[in-house]
């Protein structure tokens, strides 16, 4: 039987039990199309500096390094605040994309058909639906430029520097291409290119790319028309690729624009196969332990890495499918509408397994 | 009789045609009210570039400089697409705003009555409207940074920088706060704390500043969750203040979840009275002089002038409502419905002249 090796980092929150939903749909889709999964449990974000006093420690690093994937539950909450900007849970997040090479970062931003009525928008602006891909660059970028404090003939000062190098525009803006492909070919570039030399050359490396690609519709937008874009016809979109801060900005903007953002998965790959699976939704402190977290996002999570690390498209599909369904049956508070069953988050969790 | 001097900059595209109905308006706000203005014509932007080779010529600087305050129309279209960053249309707003030190930029976001279903969003959130006040950073951050291009070992990159002071950042915030009184008292400053330095340095003296507020209710907010809250609640907001690139990307996209956008005005100050008026939309070339534009922006920018710089409240309030009787009777091609009697650029102005 083929064996896959995978990192399990729950992090903090809700972090822990919708991985545990995950795990339990994934060992399922395993049993059904003839796979085993590996897991290795490491920390990452809060619980690791609870553990170890740094949020993403060597052996977490190491165990993802020997690993074909990573499992993601979520990071962060209030109990962390006071710690220095150089050891929060959010930097965790930034070191291990940084020392994994996560450069492209996938953020589909869909609408479920059940939950079509969920999005903030009214519902002739939406139509039948949505699907919009934002491949953000996820490991360059103003949020890994330098930085400092300053001060100068007695006048504090602070900066941060977006900067991009013309390979790693390439290789995103490359993966933007490869992803329209798949789907309807249409690519826009988001940027400040009226302003930003980061930009221009971001514009001018698109236009070269192009050439490779003489069947993808291209066309650029500046960020802040992108911005209103979204939510004035944000079906115009197919796929966005843009900097890691614009991508940040604007698939957040996107995955609320869904309505749907509990049921939304992310992944964030490296050259090659390897990647980092994880749910666009935070860790939830709030609700933490209460059974009411959604796994849905987490447990589609899982699915993209079934497509995209193992190649196992059919167990992928199959697992959609099962969330589709189990849409149309039960429903954790977060999504709840008269005249569905309601359930935990273990139970979700339960109900996809037994679909599948 | 009061006299106030104006260097009016009509700029490109449907600039020309705005401006001329908001110095009509002005005009009989004017004879109404006891107050007379001097124009001193002026280019900006494109159509500065066709008559001297620049953006922001050293004339329409001296003028600006000798008047109390700036009209301006809209700047830019794609007849100047080639021109080298350094020489385009929006180099002249950039070169504007650092010359005449206008470092906080009102963009209210607000629905009028009559226009309420244009909003994308839907009526259960928007409710009974929504009023939204961003105080924007307007002459530092990454629009004004450090720039360039470099080659180092053979790879080729470019940067820009993200830079404030601690004074540059001290007196917008304070801006923030005093609007913020005059409104609801609630202060959202919207950064990137758990990533930039920039931006933990505008919470310190946010922090700071609040003191100085008591009766100020400040909460601090990531922009990528603004982005998101813009939409999944708007009516959270009262008063935002935030840096120069995240308020770009706000504002508009609050001026879209308004759906008023050809009716939103923005005035942008330097210490004292001294500001700049203009419409937040831009110079759309597409239907320039063809008295299809909406000149209630522009017009409404005016009011914005009477308020801020020349202290003539009773007159803005005036026009203002001159503009919602308006709504209520005619409408230009781009908020037209059924019901209203369908009017030119100039039959608008007329209109609200008339009625005030
Ligand atoms: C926590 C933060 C550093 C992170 C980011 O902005 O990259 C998060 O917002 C995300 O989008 O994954
Ligand atoms: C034209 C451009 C430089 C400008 C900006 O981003 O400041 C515009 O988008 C605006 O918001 O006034």
């Amino acid at each position: 039987m083929k064996e896959y090796n995978i990192t399990v980092l729950k992090g903090d929150g809700i972090g822990p039990e919708i991985v545990d939903e995950a795990i339990k749909v994934l060992n399922r889709a395993g049993e059904k199309f003839g796979f085993k999964f590996n897991y290795n449990y490491q920390l990452l974000g809060g619980c690791a500096i609870d553990a170890t006093g740094v949020p993403y420690p060597q052996e977490t690093a190491d165990a993802c390094k020997a690993s074909q994937a990573v499992l993601l539950g979520a990071v962060g909450g209030p109990k962390w605040d006071d710690q220095p900007g150089s050891n929060r849970p959010e930097k965790g997040l930034l070191a291990i994309r940084e020392d994994l090479g996560l450069f492209a970062n996938l953020r589909p931003a869909k609408i479920f058909a059940p939950l079509k009525s969920a999005s903030p928008i009214k519902e002739e602006i939406i139509g039948d639906g949505l699907d919009i891909l934002i491949v953000r660059e996820l490991t360059g970028g103003i949020y890994f430029g330098d930085r400092g404090t300053y001060e100068e003939n007695g006048v504090v000062g602070a900066y941060d520097t977006e900067r991009y190098t013309y390979p790693e525009i390439k290789r995103i803006v490359k993966a933007g291409f490869e992803y329209a492909m798949k789907r309807e070919k249409r690519l826009t570039c988001v940027d400040k290119a009226n302003v930003l030399d980061s930009s221009r050359l971001w514009r001018k490396v698109m236009e070269e790319t192009a050439v490779d690609y003489p069947e993808v519709e291209v066309s650029y937008m500046y960020v802040d028309n992108c911005a209103m874009q979204l939510v004035r016809n944000p079906n115009q979109f197919d796929t966005i690729v843009t900097s890691n801060i614009f991508g940040d900005i604007l698939s957040d903007e996107a995955s609320m624009i869904s309505g749907s953002i509990g049921m939304l998965a992310s992944a964030s790959l490296a050259e090659g196969t390897f990647g980092l699976y994880e749910p666009i939704h935070g860790s939830a402190p709030d609700i933490a332990g209460q059974g009411k977290a959604n796994p849905l996002a987490t447990i589609l999570s899982g699915a993209m890495m079934l497509r995209y690390t193992f190649g196992e498209a059919e167990a992928a599909d199959a697992i959609e499918k099962a969330v589709d369904t189990a849409l149309t049956l039960v429903r954790t508070p977060d999504i709840f509408e008269d005249g569905f069953a309601h359930v935990t988050t273990s139970q979700m969790g339960d109900k996809v397994a037994e679909l599948l």
